[in-house]
């Protein structure tokens, strides 16, 4: 703050702005942790709807968090943010050994997984927390402060979004959100049968997205899906992530949604 | 075949399965062909059912074109394959730069666009041209052979269209899926106020994906959406890159395709 600061040091400076220690905010959270990258942390409300804000949108006109700005060059999306962080920072790694695999098929098997996380298993897993937590926050708003709301969304799809969580999402929608969960979780477990971790021998940014996204918080919200039972490898990878300093520091920051909306985190 | 192979020939062969040049099997034959690396090509007839016969899902799985076999490592999806060209072959690039940008923030412009392709752009022409072509093609299946043939479909969700396609997909879906080329459309003009290419001063991997999804062919596949009118700066974009001569190489490629049905390449 009031420390000598040279130009070097300016330029190298890092802030992350995100909500909640999961999902996405999670998602690159952890890779700056494992990393070991110094950072501001800047907590961005949802509750409050910070992100549709004016000195938000400054910052990320799509109204989403998380958000990196390293040095004023902005950054959004966590698989961008991810490689990014890999490009910038190849040699601050964990000793389990580099977060983007070094050799091109090892990356590729990590960019295939991460596709699969982003495409297939994100939105799914999201359609169900935005559902029981995003819409009892959305139905909380009064009529007409919700449209008021709604125009400061700043991407269609995101507005559609908070309209029908609202509205509650229908049976069919979430019925086939959980079939997808459900192949997602099969393919993992296989996966597990052939390697420690999804891209391999090495934890990577492939494990963190499906932690994130899915791993971390699927056994708690659909009990229906017995996951200890069908999963065991998924359940035993996910407490080894879990267990990883990094990991476990970035679980442990704050969190205010309110304690009976704690789909995603549970009880912390 | 006959003549003498050593050991490091062998190592660097690389084949390159695929069908028509348009959408994912385009979008990595421009980069193969861009960088000048030489291969072999196997061409898949996916009027023929080829993706889902055994001998190529012996190769992949998902029973999904394209795929690039180097010398023995199978990779699957486009953006993943053009991300591992630019591992493996980081020095080999057109005279108008590199096609993944060297520097990180310019390389997360690329990923920022490549997203955007792939979760926001290609499905929804990808609908269309199914609709248009891959529906005729399942509906000339007798009933009986059709299910038959969906036995081999390996991806769930990938069964699900091929049926969806037969019965035809629904009005509205179709509206949808135009409205978000539209919101496509205005995105990449915006951009293209802003710079020459979609992530920046220079022709990417992202501009190879968006027009391969979609540029090349939304002016033809959709004249509501007056494209020539309305998205001046794509339609000058699309002239440039498709007078790039690798591009008009990729697109002078095998076309079985019957002249009637050639709603993505139009009359060749």
């Amino acid at each position: 703050m009031s420390g000598p600061a040279s130009l070097g040091t300016l330029k190298m400076t890092i802030t992350y702005y995100h909500a909640e220690p999961l999902a996405n905010s999670l998602k690159s959270m952890i890779p700056l942790k494992e990393k070991g990258i110094a950072y501001t942390s800047t907590y961005v409300d949802l509750h409050k709807f910070e992100q549709h804000s004016d000195w938000f949108k400054a910052i990320n006109p799509e109204g989403q968090v998380p958000v990196l700005d390293h040095a004023g060059t902005i950054i959004t999306h966590t698989t961008v943010i991810n490689e990014y962080l890999e490009d910038v920072f190849p040699d601050q790694q964990p000793e389990s050994g580099p977060l983007r695999p070094t050799d091109p098929a090892g990356a590729a098997r990590m960019r295939y997984w991460n596709k699969f996380v982003d495409e297939h298993v994100m939105n799914h897993v999201s359609m169900h927390g935005w559902h029981r937590l995003v819409g009892v926050i959305a139905r909380n708003v009064e009529n007409g402060e919700f449209e008021k709301l709604m125009e400061h969304v700043p991407l269609p799809d995101q507005r559609k979004k908070w309209m029908q969580a609202r509205s509650g999402f229908s049976d069919a929608d979430l019925a086939l959100a959980t079939e997808k969960i459900e192949y997602a979780l099969n393919k993992v477990e296989a996966q597990l049968g052939e390697t420690p971790y999804l891209a391999g021998t090495h934890f990577t940014l492939a494990d963190i997205n499906f932690y994130s996204h899915c791993g971390m918080m699927v056994e708690r919200m659909f009990p229906d899906l017995e996951v200890a039972k069908h999963f065991p490898r998924m359940v035993k990878w996910r407490d080894i992530v879990t267990a990883r300093p990094a990991v476990a520091d970035a679980l442990s920051s704050e969190d205010r949604t309110a304690p009976g909306l704690r789909t995603w985190s549970g009880d912390r």
